[in-house]
């Protein structure tokens, strides 16, 4: 399968170059790892602060900041000086995997597994040549916040924002261990990948 | 097509009794009219202000406001003085569809449709012995304003969420033509549904 080499390469390289979410390494390795399934691009959930030029110019949006565990509220006071131009919002994300089978069967076990670890927004995204299944969950925060450098909100709606935004995030991480459960139950069952294994040997990748 | 009967029985009723939004009609009997092709639910589009209990506690969830036009801004003030008990939040919502496909290559048809019209959170939801394709669109907006009655913003900040919202909102409704437009030319492709035609007469609706 050489999209999975590829996918593989790029995933152990992203590592390597400390590009990877640390709270999901491990779930991600352990998805590779399963028969025929791999991870194309993936966020363990975060939190921050997002400015926009313009509505739907999404390319050209810069984050003040951006972590993937709570925020503390200095952090958003902070962040917000920095403000310019634009839309600015706070954004509360939660985790979201894309992840390709080879097969509709595999890629029917992939949705059915997110969707059961609560991953509500669980959809298939293609279904052609390849088969890629998005695990997403609901918890999505947008509160815009001002625009054009001019913040239209007090510390204490801040305050409020960022421990909602928080409590979305630790809601929606919350979920990791029993998708992690239930990837593990997946690759007893389909079995371990030996390309993965090889591959993990030559990027000197620590499995647990 | 015993499922699409049901559907069309439920639609026609459903617009007997005024509960299919107004500006999308036209387009749902559109799409409806199409060989193999039936909508389950669908919205126009909508902004509003939403009391929930708790997070996650959709279900409880109630509207103090919901158009699906733009909303005014006395419109928005007058609701939030209804505001009790929860978390209070301004939501913005694109049009969304969900269709069903008699088969793959129907549904994968239904897809590009979607993505093509700039509806770009467009989904399969259902690969199964139904095929059932969400066309969504990017144009989400969750503004916390407060809660338990008591409102964290001032009218200020409330203009500017209520004109934010309604200009993503007039932003997604804006491809609902170009939808249509294309709909329209998968119609010509896979033909009329005489089962349709039947059941509108039956039902007694205008047909444009």
């Amino acid at each position: 399968m050489k999209a999975k080499r590829e996918a593989l390469v790029s995933l152990f390289t992203a590592m390597r170059e400390g590009k990877v979410d640390e709270d999901i390494i491990d779930l991600l390795l352990l998805i590779n790892s399963i028969n025929g399934v791999y991870t194309t691009s993936s966020c363990s959930g975060r939190i921050g602060i997002m400015e926009e030029p313009d509505l739907g110019a999404k390319p050209l949006a810069r984050w003040l900041i951006k972590v993937h565990r709570p925020m503390e509220f200095e952090e958003a006071r902070g962040a917000l000086r920095n403000a310019e131009k634009g839309l600015i919002f706070l954004k509360s994300q939660p985790p979201i995997f894309h992840i390709v089978a080879e097969d509709l069967e595999g890629a029917r076990r992939l949705h059915e597994l997110g969707l059961s670890s609560g991953f509500k927004y669980t959809t298939f995204k293609v279904v052609s040549k390849r088969y890629l299944v998005e695990i997403n969950a609901t918890e999505y925060l947008t509160a815009p916040l001002g625009r054009d450098g001019r913040i239209l909100v007090d510390d204490e709606y801040l305050s409020f924002a960022v421990d909602l935004g928080n409590d979305m995030l630790r809601r929606s991480k919350g979920r990791l261990p029993r998708l992690e459960e239930r990837f593990r139950a997946l690759r007893e069952e389909l079995g371990g990948d030996e390309l993965f294994y090889e591959l993990a040997e030559r990027f000197e990748v620590k499995l647990r």
